[in-house]
């Protein structure tokens, strides 16, 4: 692996670990037995760091192998494995997800590059919420469509942060996320057609049980 | 006004305008025209203070202030009541909304007086929404009733670290806050029963022109 690469894997997990603000350059650079200066030679700073971490991985893994709206793939498989993908990156970034406001606010190319990959999520959702109603899965008027969008994305983004706060344990487990899912499914939920109803219920099931499940490992 | 006081208004100002992270007990102190020995016989530090802001005033806002379950009152406008004094604590307080994980995280004693009031909110809610069912205003089934109050909460506190980061301006203005609220309405919508829908819509559009004026005004 390059070392521009093995300082942003090392970056990634020390953020995680120990939260973004308590890792500083040295901390990085210590880590992989490199010294400061050749860290510095790759990244101008940690906020560079970051960044690099934002374009080259949440940007991949939230528009690459985001489910395109695909007539082979039935909506409501594309939705649950959209949210599989945004919980992914959560799970993945999660220094990133629990203090986004101010990183954000420290790196004005960040937040530009942030904003302008949200724009590309927000169209994507709504084209997935329009495919489910063009397939009679939902129900729901044009006008509340960039409302609902809003709430779909704001609860993803600040799921993480609103668990941290709610408790006092900050350990991380997949039981999290799966609860983070349901929340999204509830939301949904009022808006699915009565025909999809079914399919429906079956999916939030299904994330219950992997939810209970994560709950008796963890 | 005593000096505690007038430390405690100082700080709210100084962190909303500035952002409590670059704000120092130096800077308060200043500000005020009092030495900082003057400012540490009132409190130890910075967190101090905080925690004294959201004791004294968070808790009295949301919680003396917040609508009580009563018959006199009409259950929807007990709970525009509720969002009224929910973002009026938002907007008074927004250096603390705009940060929370990291002020809660840096300030266990903060954090467990948040969990502490978050519970008396959460259950606060979940009576009103029940208050709404039992007039027959809502419908909801009882295993739902915790997500959707989750929801709300998560929507109330994330709100303005979910405006600023999608915009780039960080100007406040009660616009901001108005969407908010129709972004809690649009969540409640659903569960609305057919004959509440009337004087729901109503209160919706009301919300919608007062975002419309203040918009006109900044």
């Amino acid at each position: 692996m390059k070392t521009r690469d093995k300082i942003i894997q090392a970056s990634i997990v020390l953020f995680n670990e120990q939260g973004e603000r308590n890792v500083t350059t040295n901390h990085i650079a210590a880590d992989l037995g490199i010294s400061p200066g050749n860290l510095y030679y790759h990244f101008r700073n940690k906020e560079d760091i970051i960044l690099s971490i934002y374009e080259e991985y949440a940007r991949n893994l939230l528009i690459e192998t985001m489910p395109e709206v695909n007539p082979d793939v039935k909506p409501l498989d594309a939705i649950i494995l959209y949210m599989d993908v945004v919980f992914l990156a959560m799970m993945k970034f999660r220094f990133f997800y629990s203090n986004l406001p101010v990183l954000l606010a420290k790196n004005p190319l960040l937040h530009d590059k942030y904003v302008e990959v949200q724009g590309f999520i927000a169209q994507r959702v709504s084209e997935l919420l329009l495919s489910l109603r063009n397939a009679n899965m939902m129900d729901f008027l044009d006008e509340d469509l960039p409302d609902i969008v809003s709430i779909l994305r704001l609860v993803n983004t600040f799921w993480l942060s609103f668990y941290q706060t709610q408790n006092n344990d900050n350990e991380m487990n997949d039981a999290v996320f799966y609860q983070g899912v349901l929340k999204i499914l509830v939301i949904i939920q009022p808006y699915i057609s009565d025909e999809a109803k079914d399919e429906f219920l079956e999916a939030r099931a299904m994330y219950r049980q992997r939810c209970q499940d994560s709950l008796k490992v963890a």
